[in-house]
């Protein structure tokens, strides 16, 4: 191999600091899942396709990515077009028969056809009860065109295919019903019958209904692992990443919701993320605005428009609104919306004007107030909570609240977080009435939103804390000694394992980021240099340990 | 959906009571490989295909799991086909025209010819080359054929195929040869360049190859990730398992084995697994006794039937070894290896005797001592290293040290983790005279083998510590208020979230393995019940914490 070696696009190599740092916020995640009662799972990364196909929309089925069968894969394909190459030379086989039949005039046509059509093995019994009923329909063409050629005419085979596509149709068909075969599903399915996980919400419904025996519900799990989407690579969007989740299932209760709303401000505070907003809005009261302006279907782009407001302002938003065929009285109506301002209570009792007319509006706007009124009286650390009705992620799914988290205003980010509640969880796996809510952390911004804000503290790298120097083998075990009491007492130390030069030991120990070198060994004597400062100091091994430690 | 939903055979959900001991066996690894200083890589879970296949030999790269392209990976598959396709009919159209121009007595045939297959668009220009070549070579065959059928005759088209094998036999054989690369390597190419990695070991030296410009050398990595394989699932034997894998790549120092040997004691020693023999051998020395036996190809025979020697005796191996074809002149010069006891040093004496002709043998030997001397002095907290000569594993790869590590003996569990040293660990991507020293920890049987010895301890656990019980909304923000105080003393806490009865309630404690449940709250007072004990106390805010951290 000549080429330097590289890895699929859209994939990433983590270096020992960039593991570190993510070890560092997952650890941080466990640690608060589990003081939440969140008990984590782990499932397969990839399942049947059967258990992932269908479940993320047309779209989503495009992006699963799908492994090839073990053994002979292509086997079942390759008998497909076999069966194709043989169908063609069976086309020409039958037209000469056909041809045969009506110059020897023979009198029992359809028989004879069948007889002829029955010959070739090769045809399923599909395929050759469309050519004779095919031949016995259009008996009268065909032998009208035979019986009309000059018994000198070359009407065989191409002149067929080539001046008489009517009769070479149903053969053409079959033919093109085999190629079509291996642009379709059937085929994905023929060759591959596994597939990378999308997300880690269908593979924990179906282990919710897997399991369902065993499992004590309400059943709160997280689960941090890997999905894979085969999206085009672009910055910031990978084709393998990290999804980090809490959910809970088999409950309705909103205290719920109260208690994620907790989990997402503990997490974040721990992580030293101040100015953190976690927006809540509810799918009812989506559905109530959407009664209001009368076009369910219009839903998405009048909250797309509204998000707008602060860069277009109201009559901007109002236009776009309009061109999206939104009427004017639509928009007379929810006028309070432009002006959604003020605390919670505030947008609250708004809401509750507005959707007076609607039942699942008044609902929604219920289950808010529930929320964000023990949400308050409890307390938050660090975070914002905020009344969103913007806010439409996850509207194909989502049944009661909906959380997006924004990360500080002066990190040009985004969403950092999302989530709500799907009150049919397990139901595409046959189990029902089983309601599930839950939250989702996104690893990678969070990531580079504590790189910016230069979050990480300095004791989350994983490096040595003393390297000794190698001087050749004769004080190579005193070193090793050392060494082994200094590990013993938890201190992450090493010896460079070559005689080389004295300078280039330096340079490895400055270049990995270790902070001290032990450069001589003499007795019972330690000689410690701290590379940043280049003090040096002589300690006993019990001075050394103490000052390492 | 109508049946329970299932996972693939051969990979596994992991409960959270698995996870959590399965994170305790990886958080100890983690621990010790960094105090030893290694440091964590990740690597993507897919490789180009390139980098994966090839290396494993033909066996293991049948047991990659390779991943579909995404979009329409089949284009580059249906093309061929329909060229196949196109294929058959044009031979046709090719017939047609030969018989033209030899019926028209056209003198130039060979130009004739190339012009008529020229027109043909959908050959490519290897396949026109074969057909031109074989007109022209058959040319006399061929206006033979054609000159001498009757005008009256069908000699068109199916004739030729069926009653003229030989000129029908390059035009047959392009199709053949379309088909036939539908079950090559070429077809999985064309649907698939990507596949799940197979193991840790070619990542990292991919990783090495790729990063080794911002790579301080040597260097310790460690890489604790899953691999696939595609192989028959079986008893202990899974598609989807983690590797643990710590190595250094970039010295030849044997300080790196006997640091090796070190963290495999640390490793098991903090895990409390005791009994542990990490067993050695070395390349250099199985290829000296090759030497002495006289055949290089009959080592893994050789130390396959000595493996034995406790279970058959000396005469079942020695029957063994001739009915392999080892020659009894052999047997006799290798008579010390079977009576090949005592300690490590006697073992070395026996061997520096028995391959003192060999240059090999006796650098293998002098590793040993080395290393062996140096674990001894240095000392061990619990394993036991031991001389095993009948060790072969790697033996295609490894040029040095060979490890295994056999679980204690009251276990039957076998190997429990392996490793050795590879000269040239990056030649395979182009960075040459790089050795590389690595051992391997077998998660899925440490954990069997810590399960089977109940040396998991308690608080592996991730189980919530208190529940609250749950009396209708009257009490809940109570039960809550005091919750989050808990939690922010990390106590792991939560709260039945629906008011069910209580005894459901209670019963969700005890399967759950929750020890404690606040029964109830009066002003500031909380009622806590003991779930195993039956105990109940009251207790304030202050107490309850105390109590519970």
């Amino acid at each position: 191999m000549a080429s330097k070696p590289s890895i699929p696009k859209g994939t990433r190599d983590f270096s020992p600091a960039e593991v570190s740092k993510r070890n560092y916020i997952i650890s941080i995640m466990r640690h608060h899942f589990e003081k939440f009662g969140y008990q984590p799972i782990e499932t397969p990364s990839f399942e049947n396709s059967d258990t992932l196909m269908g479940k993320y929309g047309e779209e989503g089925d495009r992006l699963i990515f799908k492994i090839l069968n073990s053994g002979d894969y292509l086997n079942d394909v390759r008998g497909k077009i076999m069966h194709t190459g043989k169908v063609i030379i069976h086309f020409f086989e039958i037209l000469r028969g056909l041809k045969f039949i009506i110059k020897m005039n023979v009198t029992n046509y359809d028989d004879t056809s069948r007889e002829l059509i029955m010959t070739f093995k090769e045809f399923n019994d599909f395929e050759k009860e469309i050519l004779l009923k095919y031949l016995i329909e259009k008996k009268h063409e065909i032998i009208n065109f035979y019986s009309n050629l000059d018994s000198d005419d070359e009407g065989f085979g191409l002149d067929e295919m080539n001046f008489n596509r009517e009769i070479f149709a149903p053969f053409y068909q079959i033919y093109i019903d085999n190629l079509e075969v291996l642009n379709s599903n059937k085929t994905t399915k023929l060759i591959s019958e596994k597939a990378l996980r999308y997300d880690l919400t269908v593979p924990f419904a179906r282990y919710v209904v897997q399991h369902q025996s065993e499992i004590e519900f309400p059943f709160k799990r997280y689960q941090i692992q890997p999905v894979w989407r085969a999206d085009r690579p672009q910055k910031g969007r990978f084709r393998e990443f990290y999804q980090c989740d809490a959910d809970v299932v088999g409950s309705k209760s909103l205290w719920q919701e109260v208690e994620l709303v907790q989990l997402y401000d503990s997490v974040f505070a721990e992580l030293g993320l101040n100015g953190v907003t976690i927006k809540i809005n509810n799918r009812k009261v989506l559905s109530g605005i959407a009664e209001v302006i009368g076009a369910s279907d219009k839903l998405i782009d009048f909250t797309v428009a509204l998000d707008k407001l602060d860069k277009i302002g109201e009559d901007g938003v109002k236009k776009e609104m309009i061109e999206k065929g939104i009427s004017e009285t639509a928009l007379e109506k929810v006028q309070p919306l432009f002006n959604f301002t003020g605390t919670i209570q505030e947008k609250l009792a708004k809401l509750s004007t507005l959707l007076d007319s609607s039942e699942d509006g008044k609902k929604g706007i219920e289950e808010l107030q529930f929320i964000c009124e023990n949400v308050a009286k409890l307390g938050l650390k660090q975070a914002v909570l905020d009344l969103d009705v913007t806010l439409a992620r996850g509207l194909n799914y989502y049944t009661g609240a909906i959380f997006e988290v924004s990360a500080p205003k002066e990190v040009a980010m985004g969403s950092i977080g999302g989530g709500g509640r799907y009150d049919d969880l397990t139901g595409i796996f046959g189990l029902k009435d089983m309601s599930g809510v839950g939250i989702s952390f996104g690893l990678d911004r969070i990531y580079l939103v504590l790189e910016e804000l230069n979050l990480f503290p300095e004791t989350v790298t994983t490096a040595t804390k003393v390297m000794f120097l190698n001087f050749g083998e004769s004080q190579t075990f005193e070193a090793m000694q050392a060494i082994t009491t200094l590990r013993n007492k938890n201190i992450k130390s090493e010896m460079y394992p070559d005689a080389a030069k004295i300078d280039k030991q330096f340079k490895h120990a400055e270049r990995r980021g270790i902070p001290f070198v032990v450069k001589e060994i003499s007795g019972s004597s330690f000689t410690l240099k701290d590379i940043q400062t280049g003090e040096q100091v002589q300690l006993d091994l019990e001075a050394l340990i103490e000052k390492l430690s």
